[in-house]
C-alpha cells in the first residue's frame, strides 16, 4: 500500500504519554485554582467567522491568523481567548450576570514563523472579570494575587509580578509634552532592558524629537530604585497621572492584603503591554532565574472589552498564561517534577488462570477505591508483562495464580521497592491506595535548589 | 465606532455558563472513568498536514473536511480522533509501549450541512487499545464493559450495547455466495429497521441480484430472536464465519464476567459500522427511550490502525462517544440533573467594612478547604449583591460587618433554606463544606422515572 510519511506540523506541540500526564496535571491545578476564586469555565469554538475575529483588525494579527473559506463562509481560527470572550459577552450580554468571571484554558492559533519556543498552536490559560459599566479597582489587585496563588500551587516560587498603570505612563507623557509621540516613546522604552539607557535616549531624541531634558526626566524615573517615590514630584500636574498613581498605590496596598509577599511583586514603570487596549493596571510576570523567557503571565485592565461588537461598556481586567510555552521552558530547564506518577495505571494485574473472574473482581475493587487498574491478558510471558509495567513506570503489579485464588488472596508487588506480599484483596487495595497517596506529594513543578 | 454583529457560527456549540459546568462535569467523569481502566490521556493537534489526515482519502471525509493553505502548507482540521491516533502511533512507535491504551476527549471538525443535532465542531471521547502485532480478544469485551461503567457513572442506565462481528457477516456472505455484492448487501441490511424486511428483500433481489432463497435465509437470520442459535446451522461451512461466531461467543461470555448485565447488551447481526475498517467485533449503543437518536457510542476491532503510514501491524479496538451530540440530546430531553451546583462560586462574600482583611482571610480559609469563594467588592447595594448571588445560584452568602468582625465571626446565609447564623470562621467553613458535600449527590444525568 502506498504510504504517507507520518508527521506532526512544526510549531504544534505533541507530547509523549508521560509528558502529557505532566501537562494535564498542570492544567488540573490551574482549573482548580481558578475555580476556587469563583471563575466559571468557558468553552468557545476554535473556529469563528473571520469578520468577527478581525473586527478590530490590522497589525500582526491579520498576518498571523489562520483564515480560510468553507463554502461561502469566511472562517478563521482564534488567535487568542480575549476576542472570543468579547464576542461571547456581547452576544450573550442579556443572559450573563455581571461581574462575569470566567476562565478558559484552550488552544489558540498563530501562523508565526516557527522558531524555538514559538508555537503555532498553543494553550492559553486566561481569567477575566468583566463588569457592567463599572468595575472596582480591587479586581486589579485580586487578579495578580490569584496568579501568585496559582503559580505557588504549581510549585513555581521564583517569579516576580511586575505592575504598572497605563494612566501613569499616559499622564507622564502629557506632563512631559510627549503626547504626540506617545506610541513611539512607549515602544522605545520597552527596549530599555535590552539596549540600555543611552541608546534609548539617543532614539528618543534623534528619531522622535523628544527634548533631551524630557528624555532625561523620563529615563531617571524609569530606572529609579523606588518608582513610587520617584513619581511623587510629578503629582498635581495632570489629572490622569494623579489617578494612575493613586490606583497603583491602591493595587500595591491590596496586593499585600491578598497575601502576595513583597518580594513577589514590584512596580515597573517600563511596562506598557501594547498601545491601544489596556487602560489601567498592567502586569507582566518573569521567572527570576530565566528572565530571557520574558513574561510568562501578562494582562491588565481595559475599559471596553467589546467595543467592536456592542455599545455596552464592559470594563474588565484579565491575565493570560501562555501555557504551552511555559511548559516547554519548564521541561527544557528540568523544572518538571519527575517523581510524580506518570504511568497510565497504578496497578497492572496479571491473571494467571483461565478463569478471569478473580482478576476482574480485584480490578473492580481497586477502581472503586479510585485506584487505576489495568488487566494484562495478552499472550505474553510473565517476564514480558513485568517489563511492560517497568517501561511504563506502573508502580504495582498484582498476580493471581492458582494458589492465590485458592487462598482468596492476591500477590502484590511494589515495583519501586521490589517488596512482594500475598494479601486479602481488601488489604491489597488499602496497601496500594495508601502507598500511592503517601508518594503523591509534591507539586508538578520543582525548582532546582540553589 | 463601526461595529460587527457578534455571532457564533451555526453548527458550533457554545454554552451558557451553567450548561458549560454541566458539560464539564460529564467530561470529568469520562476522564476519571477512562483513567481507572488504565488509559493514558492524549492530546494531538487539531490541525494536521492535509496529506496526513487524508492518507486514506476518498468518500464523505474529503467533502466535509476543513482544508486550507497557510503559506505553502496544505492544512486540515482533524475530522475524527482515530486518524490522528494512527499518525501518532506510527510516528512514535519506537517510543510507545504496547499494548498502548489511550483516551482522548477533544474537538473534531466536519463541514456538514448544518441541521438539528448535527455539529460542525464537536467533542469526541475516544478510547483505544493498540497492540503490537497481536491483541487478545478479551479487549473486545473489556471496551464495551468500560462504556457500560462509564455511562452508568454518568447516570445513564437505559441503554443497550449492540454487538456484532464482521467475520460473521463476511463469512455469511461467502456461505450464501454473496461475496461480490457484500458492500451493497451490507448497506441494504443496514436499512432493515427503517424500511422493513419486505423492502430490503426487494432491493437485494431486484437491485443486487441476490437469489431470493439467499435473501430469505439472510433475513430470517437477521431478524431471529436468538441470533446465536440462528447462526448455528451455518457453522462448519466457512472458516471466517466459524471464527467470527467463536469470537462473538467469547465476547458475550467475557462481557458477563466484566459485570455487564444481560439486559444491557445484545447480539445484533445487522450492525456493520462501515465497510473497510473494522474486522472483528463491532459495537453500537442505543438509548432505549430514544432510538431515534441512533448510536451514541460506536466502535469496534480493526486489524491495521496505521497501514497508511507504516508497515507495522497495529491491531486495535476502540470506541467513540459523540459527546456534543449526546449532550444536546440529554439537554433537549430534560436528562440533565439540574439539582447539581452550577454556580461559579460556593460562597459569595460581602465585605461591609473599609478594611477587607477579615473578608480576605475568610475567603482564604474557604479556599483552603476546597470551597470556591468570591469576594463581591463592587459599589453596589447589599440587596443587589444578594440578587447577584441568587441569579447565579450561588448557594451561600457570607456577611462581614463591624459587629461580626468585632466578635471574630462571620454571618453565613444558606441561600437555599434562607437560614442565617453568625459563626466563628472555622465553623462557617465546616458548615458550608459539609452542606455542599451533602447536596452534591446524584449524577449529571438523571433519567426521567417511568
Amino acid at each position: 500500500m502506498a504510504q504517507i510519511k507520518p508527521r506532526t506540523l512544526s510549531g504544534f506541540m505533541e507530547l509523549l504519554p508521560a509528558r502529557q500526564v505532566q501537562f494535564d496535571r498542570m492544567v488540573d491545578i490551574l482549573r482548580k485554582s481558578y475555580a476556587l476564586y469563583g471563575f466559571t469555565p468557558l468553552d468557545t469554538p476554535a473556529v469563528e467567522a473571520a469578520e468577527v475575529l478581525l473586527a478590530k483588525g490590522g497589525g500582526e494579527t491579520e498576518k498571523q491568523i489562520y483564515r480560510f473559506q468553507k463554502g461561502d463562509t469566511d472562517l478563521a481560527l482564534r488567535f487568542d481567548l480575549t476576542v472570543p470572550l468579547a464576542k461571547y459577552v456581547a452576544l450573550h450580554q442579556n443572559e450573563l450576570t455581571f461581574p462575569f468571571r470566567r476562565f478558559q484554558i484552550a488552544k489558540v492559533y498563530r501562523g508565526e514563523r516557527a522558531q524555538k519556543g514559538r508555537y503555532r498552536e498553543f494553550y492559553q490559560a486566561d481569567i477575566d472579570v468583566i463588569g457592567d459599566g463599572a468595575l472596582d479597582i480591587i479586581n486589579e489587585a485580586e487578579i495578580p494575587a490569584i496568579i501568585y496563588k496559582t503559580f505557588t500551587a504549581l510549585g513555581l516560587h521564583r517569579f516576580k509580578i511586575r505592575l504598572n498603570n497605563r494612566k501613569v505612563l499616559n499622564g507622564l507623557f502629557a506632563v512631559l509634552g510627549l503626547e504626540a509621540q506617545a506610541g513611539d516613546v512607549m515602544r522605545t522604552i520597552d527596549k530599555l532592558e535590552k539596549i540600555g539607557s543611552d541608546k534609548v535616549k539617543a532614539i528618543l531624541v534623534d528619531d522622535f524629537a523628544v527634548p533631551a531634558e524630557a528624555a532625561d526626566s523620563l529615563l531617571a524615573l524609569l530606572s529609579a530604585d523606588d518608582p513610587m517615590a520617584a513619581l511623587a514630584p510629578f503629582r498635581g500636574k495632570n489629572e490622569l497621572f494623579d489617578q494612575g498613581v493613586a490606583e497603583l498605590e491602591t493595587v500595591v496596598k491590596y496586593l499585600s492584603a491578598f497575601g502576595v509577599p513583597a518580594d513577589h511583586f514590584m512596580v515597573d514603570l517600563t511596562i506598557a503591554r501594547g498601545l491601544d487596549y489596556y487602560t489601567g493596571t498592567v502586569y507582566e510576570t518573569v521567572m527570576l532565574d530565566h528572565p530571557e523567557v520574558g513574561s510568562i503571565c501578562s494582562g491588565g485592565r481595559y475599559d471596553n472589552l467589546a467595543e467592536y461588537y456592542t455599545d455596552k461598556q464592559l470594563p474588565g481586567v484579565g491575565i493570560s498564561i501562555g501555557l504551552t510555552r511555559l511548559f516547554s521552558v519548564l521541561e527544557a530547564q528540568g523544572y518538571l517534577n519527575e517523581q510524580l506518577n506518570t504511568a497510565p495505571a497504578d496497578v497492572l494485574i496479571l491473571p494467571m488462570t483461565e478463569d478471569l473472574s478473580p482478576a476482574i473482581s480485584f480490578a473492580t475493587a481497586l477502581r472503586e477505591a479510585g485506584v487505576r487498574a489495568q488487566l494484562h491478558c495478552e499472550q505474553k510471558k510473565f517476564k514480558q508483562k513485568l517489563t511492560y509495567a517497568n517501561k511504563l513506570s506502573i508502580p504495582f503489579a498484582a498476580f493471581l495464580g492458582e494458589d492465590e485464588i485458592q487462598q482468596g488472596k492476591v500477590t502484590v508487588k511494589d515495583l519501586t521497592t521490589g517488596q512482594q506480599q500475598a494479601l486479602a484483596p481488601e488489604e491489597a487495595v488499602a496497601l496500594v491506595r495508601d502507598t500511592l497517596a503517601a508518594r503523591a506529594v509534591g507539586s508538578p513543578i520543582q525548582e532546582p535548589q540553589g
